[in-house]
């Protein structure tokens, strides 16, 4: 998928709204559990309730491959199902892998050949070699971590280097820029660190943001388009377990449409505003 | 696998040598694929003909991923093989994985209780709380990427802090002692930075290092061994492409067997060397 064509979904579907499919088996509807495959099945049902107001699907494969061949399977069936509906939606990987250039072009081929998913999470610690690999298929997109949303994010990612004061997770954006494009480079910039992201977009004002954090994470959806908006909207902002657990009955993918369309009037409300203050196709950056 | 349990492995197979099971299907010798199951058929009779010389074997996930269901087939059906030699082989699941602390579990549960291994590699990126779901596991362990044996590393792994001018990989390696210990925490070193090894033992002495790159990266077992040795082995060297790739016939398990034994007669001259100069017990640094 292009950029332009994310784009078009977004401004069709009045959303930028991405739902993590972190499903797992010990939290979703009892009733579930007797079908064939109950992590497929609830994932079908939570897709059909939001399609129509979802921008992307974002599986963490961390919760597939916890239950090992069986997680696997359920993954394959869920991106083949996302599948169905190429134009309409966007699909991440959401695997933060990264090794060394050979093996990376193994993990490509899984996620983009195998799995045919649209883009893939990458941890950058590796380098340029870890991630170039995922670079090299056309339509398809890395999205690679930066600034994460979680408690550990400080450990490492605020450390200032000696020879400019970049931030580490600054110095991925800059270094990044090398090697894709904002046609095949994402970000994940967590939206705890909202404030972060007015002096993120001035490293990267045209790529699209990948944010996670709002809700169960406690991240403010009004901070993040505030500071992170640019004129091809440029922010896909993901909700998981806000969504997808908002009920445990009967009426699980009923309440997350609930939970998702909050988000969504929310976001329209922001693409409204945003779309008079800078109708699409002016400059990127205020000067 | 407690660490002397590992040690007393070392000792009695004269050898500190790990096996990269890399398997791609599409290098693995003709006649294999008529069997149902190539890839694990071509790692059994690796690790039939190399086992007792051999301390561990480490399949990286990204050549099973990249097969999709049957991959991830092979590699339980691999790992599962290992287990029946239990005391007798350590075994590492190279993922390099890390999110954020909820997600992290899912992985751990992943490759400690579904599949298994002794040990898993994580990437710090996302600091304390993506690494510290995986220490919780009884005699398991978590493998840090610190310095690593690619291209890329010095894009990253070189910046200097602000603070202290201590190298990105110094602080992985210093903060995280606070996560871990001895005892359930080794790093990643790869060794084409042999010479770096002085300072790490400086910084880690007494941690196991998993060191990558010898062979076709082009890193010298000497110069690893005298730089990354401590008193009781403290090392665990890798080889993958360089052993498993070294006959594409009929012939490959015996070529593979003779390429390991390679190593292997230098490891027990390296040992014997060094149990001379400091028999086991010694203080681990010498002042």
């Amino acid at each position: 998928m292009t950029k332009q064509e994310l784009f078009e979904i977004i401004k069709r579907k009045k959303s930028f709204l991405c739902i993590g499919l972190d499903t797992d088996i010990t939290k979703i509807p009892q009733h579930l559990l007797k079908t064939d495959d109950p992590v497929f099945e609830f994932n079908k049902q939570i897709i059909d309730s939001t399609i129509d107001i979802t921008v992307a699907y974002k599986p963490n494969l961390a919760f597939y491959e916890s239950m090992g061949l069986q997680g696997w399977a359920s993954l394959e069936k869920t991106i083949n199902y996302l599948n169905k509906f190429k134009s309409e939606v966007f699909t991440i990987a959401d695997a933060k892998r990264g090794d060394i250039g050979n093996t990376s072009k193994q993990y490509a081929k899984a996620f983009f050949d195998i799995l045919d998913f649209d883009a893939v999470t990458v941890a950058p610690y590796m380098g340029e070699d870890s991630v170039s690999p995922f670079l090299s298929f056309n339509g398809k997109w890395v999205i690679l971590l930066a600034l994460t949303s979680n408690k550990g994010a400080s450990d490492f990612q605020f450390i200032k280097n000696e020879k400019n004061s970049k931030m580490f997770f600054e110095e991925v954006l800059i270094k990044s820029r090398e090697w894709g494009t904002p046609e095949n480079m994402m970000y994940v910039v967590g939206a705890t660190q909202a404030e972060m992201l007015q002096d993120i977009r001035k490293i990267v004002p045209e790529n699209f943001l990948l944010v996670p954090g709002v809700g169960a994470q406690g991240g403010s959806l009004e901070e993040v388009a505030k500071y992170g908006l640019n004129n091809q909207c440029g922010l896909i902002v993901n909700s998981s377990r806000g969504i997808i657990y908002a009920s445990s009955q009967q009426d699980f993918a009923e309440k997350a449409r609930e939970k998702a369309l909050e988000l969504q009037l929310q976001m329209e409300k922001i693409l409204g505003e945003q779309d008079k203050r800078y109708p699409y196709g002016l400059p990127l950056v205020e000067s």
